[in-house]
């Protein structure tokens, strides 16, 4: 019998400030993180399964703490009793009545619970020999529709509904894997289009971006409207008529400055534009994307669970939306995000970057081609070209598209070295930080 | 030059769980807790600001953390420069980039930064020896309108309008003063209606509330249908026609089975129904209102931050909101919330009960009353008979009306002792716990 004998938590963050990467419109100074989490068991071979939160620095404290305070609900619990029932494992923890005070189903507590349920996940693809995207593929629909918390959902879907959109894949799903693993799944990349960047490096990491086979590139605005409307125009010019931008404001306006400010960027065409309001904003998106229609709206990469999507999608208030693999809670919250836009017919546009953002959402991702819409072409996985050095098993990016993983699991492991070095505030990286702040 | 000093915070619990106070549908077994914090100034006269986040029970030390998290924010800052520009310092609070993230504005991280705000102005109306609501009604409109973050409000209340409504209660604040002094304002109890209570000790509490002075009782429901029903009868039964009898689902329900449920329990003459489903769902809520009118429905007590509770009045998916002093972004935010609600001409039922929550809110129903609507008699605020000989300025309750209070600060100061005996896990009543389990 092998059981869980740790829930092993590092605080892991990366000087990233130093060099603007990642700086935004709400963001100036991030420094890249993960409150990450390993799941440790009794088994001979070293079984054990991996997870993170991806923080932008401070507070990646109390992230880890969260992360530690659902050790009592996981050690000495069998692992078979887990991963044969991660459904129950995820509403079980999701369920604890004192630990949902705290959000409910949402913020720090929330992914924290996100991150073991992923971790769980992890360890269960593993177990089975897998990469996660090919383990949830293997599933049958019925088992799939066990992993989903229905609460809250049943007025929008049910999950007769749901087992009708996953029996309509069965047939499909061997084909696509094989598709998957010929063609790989499509990438966009936002490398270009930190707000930090100066033109010229914006325009170079463009024409680079196209050479490198991306058909989509995201450029950060909402700081400065003659800033976005300069570098929109020159990032047009440099990619050509054929390569989709979109952009991205982080949440920086209201309501009604979005629609204003959306107007002089209508003329560069854009793929869509990301966060224009506060995430928590269903009204304010449905208001923001009736103004400016045709110009596509979206959001999602900071939605707080299941049911701020299925009211974005009820409302009709995005185009499309983003998904991220380690804000709401776990692969099972987002099989239900998931199931919803297939339900109501929007694409999903998965967020990544951050650390191992990129290493985990390709999974959900191809799952979904498989096993749940059968589309990919028409959609692409965010990519940032930073920080895969310290994964394990680093995404793998060929002509603008994501390779299929092949190795087991959910490829959230770290190099047990980076984590070392990176740990904060002791880790030789930090020291080295504050070293160069005494000079 | 008075600074601050230090930003202790203490892991308080209480163990209630044993005699299922506070039990329902959702919380079967809380045990009440606050993470408190303590804003410290080198003041001779020991001045010092007193917050806290109320929990119910595992997480608390999550909650603590993340207070703790916020010293570097707070420690070595001129008390004159919070003080005088609390709006100010809401704002660098919630607007620290690298901690909003953890939210945004929602969830562990937003209630630390809550209470660390109410921490600032328990110690701004201490230094001005006033009561925290006599310390806001003595505000211009103009200082009252910089207290609030508009940003993501202006689609729905822009600063202009807020000014507009605040000006109206100007010319009334001297009369309503002595009002309120002299009649107090009401109180409903939710001290009868617990679920863990057996049919006659609620009775028996239901006759007391009546005979006490109070106009509103409120039952939780949720877990059986029949029950309900039983003890809603029962109920109405004891207290007479004239009584208001309010419910609690305390977000048991899907929409469906929300309208489904509620139908039974329309001939009760519901004062309202509270939080029928998921806090987060507005669209939700809205169709249930419409599917049960005219059972007035409410949710806040969990409502995550102003942007939902803008979205709520929008969609007209309430009838009455309840606040909550400890989970938004402080005072500032609940003046955001107070001031929405004004607009939309829905009333506020103020939320209480756990640890310190009435001694908290009071406070905000009482600056609503006089800077803000001017009503107090067709709301209430709730009271729970429980916990507040752990405060040193606790409420007072007289034939069903709250007692505005007159010591100066916010009142969420507790007493040393019931801080040191219910320190989590050290403490001596937990260490007495812990005994007789033992056992």
């Amino acid at each position: 019998m092998v059981t869980i004998t740790a829930l092993d938590t590092f605080d892991v963050r990366f000087p990233t400030s130093i060099d603007h990467d990642g700086s935004d419109a709400m963001n100036p100074d991030p420094d890249y993180s993960a409150a990450y989490v390993v799941m440790r068991t009794d088994s001979p071979d070293g079984l054990s399964g991996y997870g993170l939160v991806f923080t932008i620095g401070r507070g990646n404290d109390v992230q880890t703490a969260a992360l530690a305070a659902l050790e009592p609900r996981v050690i000495g619990r069998r692992v078979e009793d887990i991963v044969e029932r991660l459904g129950d494992f995820a509403r079980q923890l999701n369920g604890d009545s004192q630990l949902r005070w705290l959000g409910p189903e949402k913020g720090v507590m929330h992914m924290a619970i996100g991150a073991v349920i992923n971790a769980a996940w992890d360890l269960a693809a593993r177990r089975a020999g897998k990469p996660l995207w090919r383990f949830i593929a293997d599933m049958t629909p019925e088992q799939i529709v066990d992993q989903v918390d229905f609460r809250y959902l049943t007025d929008a879907l049910t999950p007769h509904r749901a087992l009708e959109i996953l029996r309509a894949a069965e047939p499909h799903k061997k084909l696509r894997i094989a598709q998957l693993e010929a063609e790989g799944y499509p990438a966009y990349t936002t490398s270009p289009g930190w707000l930090g960047y100066t033109d010229e490096k914006m325009q170079r990491l463009a024409r680079q971006a196209v050479d490198d086979g991306f058909r989509t590139i995201k450029l950060k605005v909402g700081l400065h409207l003659e800033d976005d409307i300069r570098r929109c125009r020159l990032a047009r010019a440099t990619v050509g008529p054929d390569i989709a931008i979109a952009v991205d404001a982080n949440q920086r306006w209201d309501v009604g400055s979005a629609i204003e400010w959306l107007k002089p960027l209508e003329s560069v065409g854009l793929a869509w534009v990301e966060e224009p309001t506060s995430p928590d904003d269903v009204l304010g998106h449905a208001a923001i994307r009736r103004a400016v229609a045709p110009t596509p709206i979206s959001t999602g990469e900071h939605g707080q669970n299941r049911v701020l999507f299925k009211q974005l999608l009820q409302a009709g208030a995005v185009d499309l939306i983003q998904i991220d693999a380690a804000r709401v809670g776990g692969v099972n919250e987002n099989l239900a995000i998931l199931l919803l836009a297939a339900h109501f017919g929007v694409r999903v546009f998965p967020h990544a970057g951050g650390v191992g953002l990129c290493e985990l959402v390709q999974h959900l991702a191809m799952a979904d081609f498989v096993a749940i819409t059968g589309k990919k072409e028409d959609r692409a996985i965010e990519f940032v070209d930073h920080l895969h050095e310290h994964f394990v098993d680093p995404v793998r990016i060929v002509k603008g598209r994501y390779v299929a993983p092949t190795a087991p699991g959910f490829s959230a492991q770290m190099h047990p070295a980076s984590i070392r070095d990176h740990l904060y505030p002791d880790g030789i990286v930090w020291q080295g930080v504050a070293m160069a702040a005494d000079r």
